[in-house]
């Protein structure tokens, strides 16, 4: 197993059509810190959006392109980082059959974050969490069902040292740290025992208070919104609902305006003060709110510059998208060459 | 979709060594018959095989070089039909993922040749049905599970509009024509509907009359067993127990001599005078066996010689499986091609 120079850090994302702010604090501004740092794979996993969404390709493949064009957007280098198609590397389906044959049912069925997805399949429809399930089991894909397996190929074909990941998702990389270890003992060493880099992911709320931030429920401030939407959007955020005037002591502690601020804001001094002023209900939600545009729209300000460059130059961003990809196959051919070397599978006819 | 001048045909078997006398009744007599009339693809499902027996992978390639022995001894043609190494098609792993979400976890559980082959692997160690199940169930590989759907994309993968079948295979391949009709009504005609091809798949008795015939139990004459031991193999075959002596009226129904005379005997007449004579009391178990002994050595005598010409020319038999699976596998990339052509992932970078 030869190390490369740099490790390897592998992180991926739904390709659910043009990014917010949710996904900067949530992914990007963590992917931008390590990007000189790791030899970074970044993943748009369309082809696990496919087996809850069959037929619906052409959609899935526009979104990718606006994942992709966001990225760029952000200030993610596709040249010393590789952004990658998951659905354009078969070679994942290839490891995930093999290495399916190293998990049992029962392992897989103990997954409680598997548990967790299926019961939010069923969730559109379901009111209780018993209805959820029952839907769900009804329904539920043979292909949603091996996910874990698959993301585990996922991590395994380019051999990634490094998985940032949630609590949520831990037991996903728990599996794919017994399937390494499983197959190296097997076969011989050929997979690093990936690492979670747990951190706190964060996750910001919508703009309604809702826990949930997302594009369809208009809850959300786009990466690519123009200045003056953006502070339409803030003006009318949820703010503490038990303050009536600007005189009121206000609550800072869960209220979406002053959880953006820590977010966003990075004058620091300025937002100490305004949660001052905000609980002795010395300044208004207008001037608390002004201050958050302000400060959103210079963290976007050159996010939009590039965006806008690259919606006028789609070239580039399919490019990005094919360049990296093309680099994850190759990757993705040597680890299958050296798994099927390992398990015996290469010398068939000799 | 494109026809093919001929049918396509596909039929497996298990690398399991060297094959037997049942092997040649239950299916390559059926070959033999067809090889000319469709175009043929013979596949040795070594990757299903190791599902079950990860670690053995040197075992089972040395299987799947005995089998293509075999084959090529009882005269199947490598040239005008494809022997084809299952686990050297990665194609088929990429298939498998693809139409799994086309089939739900429900549909799967209901399959009975599934649950009736979980069961079948807690035998081993369990004595009930139920013993069999609990302990199936606790270590059977997710890839076991998934098999029914890796067996239809082996059967689309060539397109292959024939499959024969056995009733107990028969639930694999109604799954099969679903998959393949879901998938034409969602992304356009791409896959002939498979027929399944249900005759009388004929199961030989073993030697001791065991309803299972296997090398292992050492019940079986081998392809490739030299004239004496085929003739002192039958020589000591379970034959009626209720006949003391040649004089005795016996059974000749359920009687695995006789059973062996219907399936290799060609002589007709001479079948039916020794079980008139049988009845009657008046014929020996040695004359009658002498005979099947006769007829079995008739029918392996150029099988033999065969394989003995092949023993000697192993390359021979590695280039047959090479070719083959070469074959096998351009088609395979061919259809592949289309497949991702129709479900719109073909133009991602465009």
């Amino acid at each position: 197993m030869t190390e490369p120079k740099k490790k390897r850090f592998l992180s991926g994302m739904r390709p659910s059509g043009s990014l917010h702010i949710g996904h900067y604090v949530g992914a990007l501004e963590n992917w931008l810190r390590v990007q000189h740092e790791y030899e970074c794979y970044f993943l748009i996993v369309d082809w696990h959006v496919m087996a809850d969404h069959m037929g619906e390709v052409a959609m899935i493949r526009k979104n990718v392109i606006e994942v992709a064009l966001d990225w760029l957007a952000v200030g993610l280098d596709p040249n010393e980082n590789s952004f990658v198609v998951q659905s354009q590397v078969p070679e994942g389906a290839e490891l995930q059959s093999l290495i399916s044959t190293l998990v049992t049912v029962p392992r897989l069925n103990r997954n409680p974050t598997l548990k967790a997805e299926i019961r939010q399949l069923g969730k559109e429809q379901g009111q209780s969490d018993e209805e959820a399930d029952d839907i769900s089991r009804a329904r539920v894909s043979v292909a949603f069902y091996n996910y874990p397996i698959s993301q585990a190929a996922d991590i395994l074909l380019p051999k990634a040292h490094l998985v940032p990941t949630g609590d949520d998702q831990l037991p996903h990389i728990e599996l794919t740290r017994e399937i390494a270890r499983d197959f190296n003992r097997l076969y011989g060493e050929v997979f690093p025992i990936p690492e979670a880099l747990i951190g706190r992911v964060p996750r910001l709320v919508g703009l309604d208070n809702n826990g949930k931030m997302s594009k369809s429920l208009g809850n959300t401030i786009q990466l690519g919104d123009p200045a003056e939407v953006v502070t339409r959007k803030v003006m009318g955020m949820y703010t503490d609902p038990t303050r009536l005037r600007a005189t009121d002591p206000g609550h800072v502690e869960g209220n979406p305006v002053f959880i953006y601020h820590d977010a966003f804001n990075p004058n620091k001094e300025e937002v100490d003060d305004l949660k001052e002023r905000y609980v002795a209900g010395k300044v208004g939600d207008v001037e608390v709110k002004r201050k958050l545009a302000a400060a959103l729209n210079t963290l976007l300000e050159p996010i939009r510059d590039r965006r806008a460059y690259y919606e006028q130059h789609m070239g580039e961003v399919r490019d990005a998208l094919y360049q990296g990809t093309q680099r994850a196959k190759r990757l993705a051919e040597h680890t299958m060459a050296e798994v099927r070397e390992a398990m015996g599978l290469s010398s068939y006819f000799k």
